[in-house]
């Protein structure tokens, strides 16, 4: 299924969208999609219903996070050779996590916001995923078990804050709306291999990142086995995989978002964002 | 008011100390202490109630982490200059942060429960505080309104997963068991000065660190200004402030937990923890 969240930022509804993918309205069944939806056996009851019943939503209407209630929101860092090496830095041995703050989650279409004073905003397309059940210490042949489904998003970052203002990662990463999730989160059954999936970013129409989950260094099983070695992953966490190369940083000159940017993002099976920066 | 949570793991219940340092059962008045039981006009509203005339809590009950539902955890590094000193770091110009997951938030004295292979676990005690009211770009001279209490915080370290496992210093912070907090949330009114509290921390009875709050680098308002500039901050957030000198990483040899070894803290006002490794 296609589970999406719509209607003002703070009031969303629970949807999906229907076989002729347009949005129906989940809501008198389903009253949001908060994590205790993401396990498995609601999932599946889930594909119990008749979507072509249930009343249609507006096309116009704003689309929200996928997901309510999420407790973490952690992000995989250098995970594509190429982004790994535009950066400057060395090839990690094993995954390099840093997080987010769970309020700079925000809408696939919804505004970026740049701070006061940022100078160095930048983009990342990346594949999100949703974890659907408590994962601890899980081998990499059961992890993906763990996981609801699959969304795009892009790890807005402000590379200044990120790296020269007190050393960890999350200062510039954390911003409200830094952390575009969306519009759908897309269940595993519907993406049995999350390792081939296609995706693209253009700033102002055109591309800057072109490449394939089938370049991450270390795949998405992988990633959430690690994970939950040393945390507990909850129905509900939201985890981003890394991005490919293509971001402002990495330009020769360097180029970095301004105040009317347009940031348009697409993944196979995924569906598409865009964002204006404001 | 001193509030705090008691009963199993999970299930807890809220309570409060009265005025002979006794338990009293809140919960047939608050279900639980959950962020909206944060803001400053339901916490004057609890200080309406006569806690002589609730019931009693076995004084053997177990004590768990003081509010229920926070969404971040969020610390601060290297805020006391010595601890700079012997971990081998620069002073810092602005506060460094990072994150510690959700789950590894723990009652104050429950077991530490040193993952497999951990070979650097470390103890550190610090000053916590949990937001009260939504804190955006805040100024410091307005910033502890937003704080709704503080709390006595061991931030429990692994220092070669903090340093040597990929960059980021999360790693080695968010196993299960590694933020005990508590007993008790001490409301803002009990505490108008942060800064003049001292603590103590032992490893096996005999004293580790032993410092006072007037040492931090950068103190409790600058802190949640400086962290509201970059991330929104939430009812029920907790954020611990850093630790003093005395931590196992800066003994010459260097000392790290082991099985048995017991952990007791104490700052003033906000009472004592006791944890066993195990």
């Amino acid at each position: 299924m296609k589970l999406l969240r719509y209607g003002p930022a703070g009031q969303e509804k629970a949807g999906a969208l229907d076989a002729q993918g347009r949005m129906r309205d989940l809501s008198l069944l389903v009253p949001d999609l908060t994590p205790e939806w993401l396990a498995p056996e609601r999932l599946r009851a889930l594909t119990a219903i008749d979507l072509q019943k249930l009343p249609l939503v507006d096309e116009s209407v704003r689309i929200g996070v996928p997901v309510a209630g999420s407790r973490q929101f952690v992000a995989i860092g250098l995970n594509y050779r190429k982004h790994a090496e535009e950066a400057g830095m060395e090839i990690p041995k094993e995954p390099v996590i840093f997080t987010k703050a769970i309020t700079s989650l925000s809408g696939p279409n919804d505004d970026i916001v740049l701070p006061d004073g940022a100078q160095e905003g930048d983009w990342e397309i990346e594949l999100g995923l949703i974890i659907g059940t408590k994962a601890q210490k899980v081998p990499v042949e059961k992890a993906l078990e763990h996981v609801a489904g699959y969304c795009l998003a892009n790890d807005v970052s402000e590379r200044n804050w990120q790296a020269k203002r007190g050393g960890q990662w999350s200062k510039g990463k954390s911003f409200d709306t830094f952390g575009p999730i969306g519009p759908w989160l897309v269940t595993t059954d519907e993406i049995p291999d999350p390792q081939v999936l296609e995706m693209e970013l253009k700033v102002n129409g055109e591309t800057r990142q072109k490449s394939t989950t089938a370049d991450m260094i270390f795949p998405v099983a992988q990633i959430v086995s690690h994970l939950s070695q040393f945390m507990t992953l909850l129905p509900g966490d939201v985890i981003i995989t890394g991005t490919p190369s293509g971001v402002g940083l990495g330009m020769k000159p360097q180029q970095f978002l301004k105040k009317g940017d347009v940031i348009t993002l697409r993944m196979d099976q995924l569906g598409a964002q865009t964002q204006k920066v404001v």
